[in-house]
């Protein structure tokens, strides 16, 4: 446990944000301690901002006291990237949470980074405009929060994840020094893009204050259909296809033959005897081209171990068709009290070995794994199950996620393909990136954070 | 002129690249001391390089004896970007053209940096993909000139410009350091983004030698129509529209009254009398959706000040409303021999209020300015017409620019979409970014560069 902040530090934050937005009580410090990785730290401090120029003149306390600071929105990632493990002060941008100006014309909205991403929606919806990311938390997560993890989602198949969808940042360093990123038009070229270095980088490098979001027209109509396959290799091979054509969908979700078989069990879909991979796909677009659109997936998805392929010809149908994925987390809920779950991604062609090696991987530790994801961009929610009161099944779990990343690394692909590194994954970025691009990452994080005041502990391995 | 390289230099260089490949006659440097901006400075000596290491090796050389470097694709670039007014060595990649590996099931290609676009196009063609980037030189321009340049085109507004179709680099900073950037995933949050704080930086942090190019399926059709405004304002509305619906033109090009002139006068294309602003556009797609497409684009393109819309039934007649475009340049060049052609972009909605205030600054300043571009991006090509023999005309240009900038960084846009700021925009780049943003950038900049050898004076302004 660190120490309390000193009386001329309290003295200084107050002098901010008054006592009322600055709170010290252990209760109040605790409920702003955790996020939804399940860990907890104890800050020493809570602020709520108003407004940037607060967030400026706090930075510049905790750099002259050399106080950690963790920035968060509404702590929904699961990571641990908003738990503040050194201590020192969490600052929420809850309060700040106001769309400053939507410009539907130009496609652009503006906000504070603590307006919830569902309110952008709403916001965009009114335009007949949306905001790619959809993370699972969109409801209630904020903008800013879905920035520093980069946030993806089922949609990002097809419209990108957070870092392709965002125009500019304001922002400010650990230095206190306010800095504006990017410009209001989808192309400029002046000066270096610190606008993509910032998102992603878990409030590391700086704190993102309010940010100008890239909007999409919204499709007025989507259409599901679900494919079902005799092995992963020919689901596989079927993505390739579906990515490979330009009716690119709007979703595409991959569940292996352990996911479908759980979900059946927990809930009957109608899902084929024998089907040892399912894709769940979604076509986006306007009325009177859904049907082509429909035509052209439904073509590439047909193909070499193709069991079924159905589609769903009302909003129920629609439904029916994704209850097996939808039936997966409680399922997996029911059977393991405990679950970890990875992220990884790889190539697509690589799809087939990965899922093969997991396999292989779940029998010589036994340890019951489970996987389903956003196939297009081959990134795979592994679920590690376990009973968390059978301690040689917890470091089964640990030696077992120790050679998924080894085999991932080896296939080409990611650690973590959105849900970031936070804590958790931290000492296996070094796995991922050579140490000399290490090095010239560690000195960014110097340049924008000179006292190492920023989020200690994350991203980067120690 | 800067001095000779000496004797221990020379032969640390020859040693990497021998004498066939290192040359120092200046009928050699000549060759290599200009690009498509027209200016030239004389290096000390040409590098050809044959691989990564040897580049690594040179740069190592570089940082020891303090050697300004330059490299540089095919200098296809317009603004000085690859001149080297540093002296020192000029380090061409033209020789690392290879392509290393097509994935097209995974939709990436791997390519040394010194490969064409064109070649690139040729090599994903044959599976039905292609890379978005298409600026007017991608026939005889690299992808590492492509990245440094983050070049566009107009397929951008679509597809995205180079920053967001790459997937990792590799690359090596100015003190020799090789550094691997991003991964082989669409999706990925490992680290920081080196990727796109590389691309756009116009070789001042590192040289790219290889590249991971993210590539996108080949629409099947492309159809061609042609709308024509009584008004900037009218076809400014329409480009909203037309951007506010999901079917997004694949191209969304933009020519201003007096550009409609100039081109008829050249060749005449049955633009109406009376049309004050001209919209070519491009849609594209699968066969049996290219219609409902062109509808939903002809729907967007209607509306109050239209005066005619036509739709090419056949390539013949696609090539026959892309005439006016076409005109265009040789019509200009016909007309004032020479031409300063920025690159500016502002937010769609202020369009008619850039076309406005350009008219005002062509009366005040007595400057022609025909205006054309990417309208869907709002990347306006502001050409400023003038007789470089007329030393009052030069003076006027110079005088009409600074105003032109001041106005579009009034509208909220950006200097330059596209083209970049080498040598030519860097004193105005103050006025685009603040002081404390840039002073961080150069930060960064000697981070990857500490003895500031990388393509000394471009970029960022002294």
């Amino acid at each position: 446990m660190t120490e309390s902040l000193s009386s001329t530090e309290l003295k200084a934050c107050r002098e901010i944000f008054g006592t009322d937005r600055f709170l010290t009580d252990p209760a109040d410090c605790l409920a702003y301690g955790y996020d939804n990785s399940r860990r907890v730290a104890m800050p020493q401090a809570v602020a709520f901002a108003a407004n940037h120029d607060e967030i400026a003149a706090l930075l510049r306390v905790c750099t002259e006291h050399r106080i950690p600071l963790t920035a968060r929105g509404r702590g929904t990632n699961t990571t641990g990237a908003s738990v503040p493990i050194a201590g020192g002060i969490v600052l929420t941008l809850e309060r700040m949470n106001r769309i400053l100006r939507i410009s539907p014309g130009d496609r652009m909205i503006e906000c504070e980074a603590g307006a919830l991403n569902g309110d952008i929606q709403a916001a965009a919806a009114k335009h007949g405009l949306f905001w790619a990311p959809d993370p699972t938390s969109a409801g209630f997560s904020s903008v800013g929060g879905n920035l520093a993890c980069s946030s993806g989602g089922p949609r990002a198949v097809k419209y990108g994840t957070a870092r392709d969808n965002v125009l500019g940042l304001r922002a400010i360093t650990g230095t206190g020094t306010s800095i504006k990123t990017g410009c209001y038009t989808t192309k400029g070229v002046v000066g270096y893009d610190l606008t993509r270095l910032l998102i992603g980088s878990e409030g590391t490098l700086a704190v993102i204050t309010e940010a100008t979001l890239k909007l999409l027209p919204k499709p007025e109509v989507t259409r599901t259909l679900r494919a079902a396959y005799r092995d992963v290799k020919s689901a596989a091979e079927a993505v390739a296809r579906l990515m490979g054509q330009p009716q690119i969908p709007s979703a595409l979700e991959f569940m292996d033959g352990d996911a479908v078989m759980l979900a059946q069990q927990h809930q009957d879909s109608g899902v084929p005897q024998g089907t040892g991979a399912l894709l769940l796909i979604e076509a986006d677009g306007a009325p009177d081209s859904i049907e082509s659109a429909v035509r052209a997936i439904s073509d590439a998805a047909r193909g070499d171990g193709l069991i079924e392929l159905r589609t769903a010809a009302s909003s129920a149908e629609a439904e029916a068709l994704w209850s097996s994925r939808k039936a997966l987390s409680p399922a997996l809920r029911k059977l393991a009290p405990k679950k970890v779950n990875e992220d990884v991604a790889v190539p697509v062609t690589r799809l087939p070995e990965l899922i093969d090696g997991l396999g292989e991987l779940s029998r010589r530790h036994s340890i019951r794994i489970v996987n389903f994801g956003h196939a297009g961009n081959g990134n795979i929610h592994v679920n590690l199950l376990a009973d968390p009161s059978d301690a040689m099944q917890m470091k089964a779990i640990e030696a077992c996620l120790h050679d998924v990343f080894k085999l991932v690394l080896s296939l080409e692909g990611t650690i973590s393909g959105e849900h970031g590194v936070g804590i958790d994954k931290r000492d296996y970025v070094g796995w991922e990136i050579d140490a000399d691009t290490l090095a010239l990452m560690r000195q960014l994080k110097q340049v924008f954070d000179p006292q190492s005041i920023l989020n200690p502990g994350k991203t980067l391995p120690p």
